[in-house]
C-alpha cells in the first residue's frame, strides 16, 4: 500500500472505503490527514474499536477534543478497550459531570442494558403543563441529550411514571397536564438485560428507545435502537461463528491476525478432532466386519455424512429460536414430538433414494456384489435410523446445554458431530449385522 | 389447550406470553377476548405476518379501524401479505390519500429500501427560519408522521437539500435560516437498495432514520432504525438457516407445519445426499485397497470430518465478512494467501495430534498392525492436506459463486460439504497409496 499523497487530498470517503483493508497505522495516518470536519464525521462513523486505535496514538492534548466529542455511553465504550494507562489519561480530560456519568457506565459489564444506555435523556415532571414540558424540553436540548424524540416523565425518586413522544406534546393543548397525557405501559429494561435479551426486545417491538431501570423503578438511561443494530448483527456473527465452530470474534476477518485466527479455529478444531477419534474407535470394533465385507465400507461417509447434516439442521434451527425467543425451556417435549415426525420422514426419503441409487446402479453387481439388494436394505435401513438419530440429537442437545446453563450455540456443533458421527457407525453396523447375517457377515 | 375463560379477563401480556406456540385460531380467538385498548397494543406489537392473519379473519367493518390504524409503510406490509382479495377489501377501507400512498408502496417489492421506508416524514423548507420551522413542525405532527426526529430540507422538486435535528432547532436562534443551518451531507439510500444493503449501512453508521431518494435525488421516504432491528434479525436467520443447509424461513420455528418443515429440510438435506453419492463412487475405485489394509477404513470418518470442518470454518467466515461488507470481490487474493498460511498450520496442527493419537496409543499394534507408524504417516500427511484443501475450498468457494451472481450463503455449504468429503477420500488414498506402497499396499 503506497503512503497517501497530501497533495491529492484524501477525502473520507475514500478512506472510509479502504477502511477494512487498513493496517492499524495506516488508518491512523490517513486519520490525521483528513481537514478537521470530515475527522469529525468518520470518528463518529467508526466502531468503538477503531476510535480507542485512533486515540491510543494521539498526545493528551490530541484526546482532549475528541473524548470530549463523544456522548457518555460511546465515551464508555471507547475507554473499555484501551490500556488502563490511557483510560485514565482520557478520563483525566473530561469535565467533572461527565466523568462522573462515564464512570458509572463503566461499572456495567459493555454487553448488559446498563453498558449499552445513554445516560442523558429528556425528562419532565409528571404536573408540568405542555407548555412548561416544551420550554423544557428545549432548555434540554442544549445538554447534549442524544435522544430527544421521547420525553420521559420522573418522580421526584427519578422513578418512571410514563413516557410523552415530542409528537403528543406538539399537538396537545397547551394547559394540558402531562400526566393526563402520558403512556403509563412503558416497555423498559433491567440494567442488568443482556446484549441478546436487550436485541431481543427491540427485534420484538419496533421502538425507537427503551429506558432502562435500576431494581427500585429508577430511570438510568435510555438505549436507543440506531445503538442497537450493530449490537444485532453482531450477535448473529457471534452465533454464526459458533455453529461454524469457530471461537466467536468482533473484528472484520481480514483485520484479525495470523496467530489469533490460529487460536480462535485451532482450538475448536483440535476438539473435533479429539471427540472424532472416537469413530477410529468404533470403527476398529467393526474391523472384523470390514474385512469380511469389504462393500460396507464403501457407504460409511454417504450414512455419516447424512446423519451430521440433518444433525446440523435442527440444532441450528433449534438454538436460533431459542436465541430469538421463540421457544423456551419448557417447550422441549413439542420440539421433540416434531422431531420424531420430522426426522422420520426425512429418513425415509433419504433411504428412498439410498435404496434406488444402490439397486437400480448399472454396475451394481459389479461393484456391490450379487447381495447388492441386501447392502441397499441395510443402507437405506440405516439412513432412516442415522436421520431420525441426528435430528433428535440435534434438537435434545440445545435443551440439554441450555439446562446446565451452557450457551446452546457454542457446544451444540461438536457434540452433536461427534455424536452423530459415532452413534451412525454403531447404527450402521448393527443394522448391518442383523440383515446380513449368514450372507456377507 | 384449553379455551381462554373471559371471566380470568386474559391480559395482553399473557396472550404475547403463549403468542408463539398458539396456532393461528388461537391467536385470533385470545386477540378478540381483549378490551379495545389492549388489542391496540398488541396489533403493534405483533409481526406483519401475525397482523395479516387477525385482519383476515374479520368483517369489513372491523378490518376498517384496524387497517387505518397502521402507518402507510406497517400497512403495505401487511397488504403483501394477504389474499389478492382481502388486499383489495382492505384497500377500499382506506382514505384516497392513505390509499394512495400505499398503492405506492406496493410497487416496491418488500425487502427492497422503498418497501421498508415510511413515505410520511416532516420536511421544510431551506428559506424558512427557525421559528417558522418550528411552528411548521408542530402542524405536520398531526398527519401521523411516524418519526419527527429528523426534519428534512426539501426544494420545491423534492430534492433532499440537507436534513436539520429538532435539538439543532430548539438551540438556533429563532431568525436563524434553516439553511444556514442544516447539514448537507446526508447518508441517504437508493430506492431500490436491497435489505441486506440497508441492514448494512445501518449497522456501519448509528443512525436513527435514514432518507430514501429516487434516481432523480428526490425524497421518497424514511427508513427507521426501529423498523431495521427485525430485519437484521431476519437476515441473519436466514443467513444462519442457509449454512445449515435449510430453505431458509421466518415463521418461528413452531409455527412451521410439518409439510413445509419437510419441504425446506428435504430438499437441501437430498441434494447433500445426493452430492455425498459421489463418495461411495470415489470408496469404490479405492476397494482393493480397503479388502488390502482394512485399517485404512478406520479413519476414513476422521479425515472427512476434519476436512469438512475446516471447509465449514472458513466458508462461514468468509460469507459472513461478505455479508457485512468487510470483504469484496477483489479482496479474493487476500483471503486466499491467508488461508494457505492458516489452512497449513490448522493442518499441522490436526495432524500432529493424530500422529500421536496412532503413535502412541497402547493397543496400537493389535489396532493397527506393525506397519503401525507408516499408517500414522499416513494419516497426518492426509489430514495435513485434507485441513488446507478444505480451508482453500471453503474460502474460494464464496468467491466464485458471487463472482457468478448466485447467492454465497445458500450453495456454500452444500458446494463445500461434497467437494471436500470426495476430494479428502482422494487425498487420503493417494497418500496411502505413496506411503504404503511395498508393505501394506
Amino acid at each position: 500500500m503506497t503512503e497517501p499523497n497530501v497533495d491529492d487530498r484524501l477525502s473520507q470517503s475514500e478512506l472510509l472505503e479502504a477502511w477494512t483493508v487498513l493496517s492499524k497505522s495506516e488508518r491512523s495516518e490517513g486519520f490525521l490527514l483528513l481537514p478537521r470536519d470530515e475527522q469529525e464525521d468518520l470518528f463518529l462513523t467508526v466502531s468503538s474499536r477503531d476510535q480507542a486505535l485512533l486515540v491510543s496514538e494521539m498526545s493528551p492534548v490530541g484526546m482532549r477534543s475528541w473524548i470530549r466529542f463523544l456522548a457518555p455511553d460511546d465515551a464508555a465504550d471507547l475507554l473499555q478497550l484501551v490500556s488502563h494507562a490511557v483510560r485514565e489519561c482520557l478520563l483525566e480530560q473530561l469535565d467533572d459531570a461527565t466523568r462522573q456519568e462515564v464512570r458509572a457506565l463503566l461499572a456495567y459489564r459493555h454487553d448488559e442494558a446498563g453498558g449499552l444506555m445513554n445516560p442523558r435523556f429528556v425528562r419532565v415532571r409528571p404536573e408540568m403543563t405542555v407548555d412548561e414540558a416544551i420550554r423544557y424540553l428545549r432548555k434540554q436540548a442544549g445538554h447534549r441529550n442524544e435522544m430527544i424524540y421521547y420525553a420521559y416523565v420522573l418522580d421526584e425518586d427519578q422513578r418512571l411514571l410514563g413516557v410523552v413522544s415530542f409528537r403528543d406534546l406538539f399537538l396537545a393543548a397547551p394547559e394540558a397536564r402531562v400526566q393526563d397525557m402520558m403512556k403509563k405501559d412503558v416497555v423498559t429494561l433491567p440494567e442488568d438485560a443482556s446484549q441478546a435479551e436487550v436485541s431481543q426486545l427491540f427485534g420484538r417491538r419496533a421502538l425507537l428507545a427503551i429506558p432502562v431501570l435500576d431494581r427500585e423503578g429508577r430511570m438510568k438511561g435510555v438505549v436507543t435502537a440506531d445503538d442497537i443494530v450493530d449490537v444485532v448483527q453482531e450477535e448473529a456473527t457471534k452465533d454464526l461463528h459458533k455453529f461454524a465452530a469457530v471461537e466467536a470474534f468482533q473484528e472484520p476477518y481480514l483485520s484479525v491476525g495470523y496467530p489469533a485466527m490460529f487460536k480462535r479455529r485451532g482450538g475448536w478444531l483440535a476438539v473435533l478432532f479429539l471427540g472424532e477419534m472416537f469413530t477410529a474407535t468404533a470403527m476398529g470394533h467393526y474391523e472384523h466386519e470390514i474385512a469380511r465385507a469389504v462393500v460396507l465400507a464403501l457407504f460409511i461417509p454417504l450414512i455419516i455424512s447424512s446423519g451430521g447434516n440433518s444433525g446440523s439442521q435442527t440444532s441450528t434451527l433449534v438454538v436460533r429460536a431459542m436465541a430469538l425467543g421463540q421457544v423456551r425451556l419448557r417447550d422441549w417435549w413439542r420440539v421433540f414430538f416434531r422431531e420424531v415426525v420430522v426426522g422420520l420422514s426425512l429418513g425415509l426419503l433419504l433411504g428412498g433414494i439410498g435404496l434406488m441409487r444402490i439397486v437400480l446402479w448399472p454396475a451394481r453387481t459389479t461393484l456391490y456384489g450379487e447381495h447388492y439388494v441386501m447392502i441397499a436394505m441395510t443402507v437405506a435401513c440405516s439412513l432412516i435410523g442415522v436421520v431420525m438419530f441426528g435430528s433428535l440429537a440435534g434438537a435434545m442437545l440445545p435443551f440439554l446445554l441450555r439446562r446446565l446453563r451452557l450457551d446452546p450455540a457454542t457446544a451444540c456443533a461438536p457434540f452433536v458431530a461427534t455424536l452423530v458421527d459415532v452413534t451412525g457407525l454403531i447404527i450402521y453396523f448393527t443394522v448391518a449385522s442383523v440383515i446380513l447375517k449368514g450372507t456377507l457377515l
